[in-house]
């Protein structure tokens, strides 16, 4: 069965991609295999992250962008991920109206990831669920993350251009955001252009570039939009495409890409060995008692951890 | 040596402070003996988690309600957690302009934590930071973020007491916010109230708030603070005081605590078992043969980490 699902999600078939994605996120028994089969025919989807504080208008530049992809003739998947939402579970409110912008069209490809419990199984789920889309052919993924802490950061960590979209009248955050979020840029994005202000930010971002692009990339360019009025977003996309030229000719875009496979593996590692661990010692009961001792301070996280790996006879 | 350094620890000299904080940030091989001692020393100081938006003022927040506290008589420790800098894994910058504030008063102790790799060694380290500073005797530990990603909020998770503050201006992005860091607010801090925007800011937090509080806890309070003057601090102080004695009455308190501490054993669990993968099966050399396997789709992230979880046994 899950054979057969993915075939029909490598064939691009709208409800099988739906349905392969709720059972990556739920954890479905199947998803294994369903993944082990999407694996050798994903990593083909140029991922372009879009990050930023919120109020920057990123949900229209993802929606524009889109248009100016699918009037090219390539195929999009939407990721919308909401790291900053651990407690409701719940998806992006702006979901259901995008899907009404692209209904009907089967050339995109939309879905809300919100956190269940912690990050580390979001930016794992991000991976899978970027894997199925990939797998299904699709030219662009975008990747938009709401919010701008290091979560966001983990999540856009897996795209293989960078934007970071920025509004007018957020020029005090540029300088709060810059020793971090800012330096994950390939491509700043300077949305709402015709507002007062917008001089401002971009002296801001150049003043921060002008120390110096951190690791020895490329100086990050900065691209004016103003994305309600479809303007600057083909001037956008040809960054995008510059950027990912520059970095493919100088095997970067290969490294970046290693990089996140080996933080995957990594990942994925380490919560299987965790379920393991909770699989034959650390059950449910046994997880209560030494919580339990960890509460009289008997004995610290550390130790009853070595415990456990001690009982795993490792 | 540790078990002296833990005895100075305990007696709140500052620089042994200072040399066992630096020891477990940087993973000394000596940090899990000093842990194991200081631990049962640990969890008698209520601390107090404060995260918001860039601009908020929390940095000077944290200053006025050091100095009420320290009229007190109580003493503080001050943990600055920045999750959004992944890469430049710097200190703060307010963090010596703050120590001259507080200098020469050894009742108030101030250390930033800067993201180096990821965000599960982050949280991790400022569990281990707390304890430290616990068994030091600091009455009140204050444990401030910077940003308001699912980072910040897995930090803040270590905090009995859970602040979120705003600023006005920042009236549409609570809306943004709602879904996210505003539901692990235990009270609502409005902060810069002497400037134009505050009500609607308040207004907005109500309006979200007279949804019904998230998972049946009591209706957070708002006050209006304005740092700057020292005003409105006294308020927040009775009101971070009136929101623990109530949790703390019925229980909620204990069970939070008790939360953190399943999730500390978790990840320090989680951390370990990867160290030990790593050792014994995913050496360096093996971990990038893996790599090239993932890189040419022969195995998936999956299926590659349960070969090693069977290679290790398991």
């Amino acid at each position: 069965m899950s054979n057969d699902l993915a075939g029909q999600v490598r064939e691009g078939e709208v409800r099988a991609l739906a349905r392969a994605i709720s059972m990556v996120e739920n954890g479905h028994p199947a998803a294994a295999v369903l993944l082990a089969a999407l694996f050798p025919h994903a990593g083909r989807s140029l991922v372009v992250g879009l990050t930023g504080p919120p109020g920057s208008g990123k949900s229209t530049l993802v929606d524009r962008l889109t248009a100016r992809l699918r009037r090219d003739g390539k195929t999009v998947g939407i990721v919308a991920v909401d790291p900053s939402s651990p407690f409701s579970g719940g998806a992006i409110l702006g979901d259901r109206i995008r899907m009404q912008a692209h209904a009907g069209d089967d050339g995109v490809f939309i879905r809300s990831l919100a956190t269940r419990g912690h990050l580390g199984g979001l930016t794992a789920a991000t991976g899978q669920v970027l894997t199925v889309l990939a797998a299904s052919g699709k030219d662009v993924i975008l990747l938009e993350t709401v919010g701008v802490g290091q979560g966001e950061v983990e999540v856009v960590d897996a795209a293989d251009v960078s934007l970071v979209v920025l509004g007018p009248g957020l020029g005090d955050e540029v300088q709060a955001l810059k020793a971090g979020i800012m330096e994950i840029a390939d491509v700043f994005v300077v949305n709402k252009a015709d507002r007062e202000g917008v001089d401002r930010v971009v002296a801001e971002i150049e003043s921060m570039l002008s120390l110096g692009p951190p690791g020895g990339r490329p100086r990050p360019v900065i691209v004016k939009t103003v994305a309600t009025e479809d303007r600057g977003v083909d001037e956008l996309w040809a960054a995008v495409e510059a950027f990912r030229a520059e970095a493919d000719g100088r095997g970067a875009l290969a490294a970046r890409r290693r990089g996140q496979l080996r933080r995957q593996l990594e990942q994925t590692l380490q919560r299987r060995l965790l379920d393991r661990a909770q699989a034959r010692v650390l059950t449910a009961e046994e997880l209560e008692r030494t919580v339990d001792r960890l509460e009289s301070r008997r004995v610290d996280p550390l130790g009853a951890a070595e415990e456990v790996i001690k009982r795993m006879g490792l």
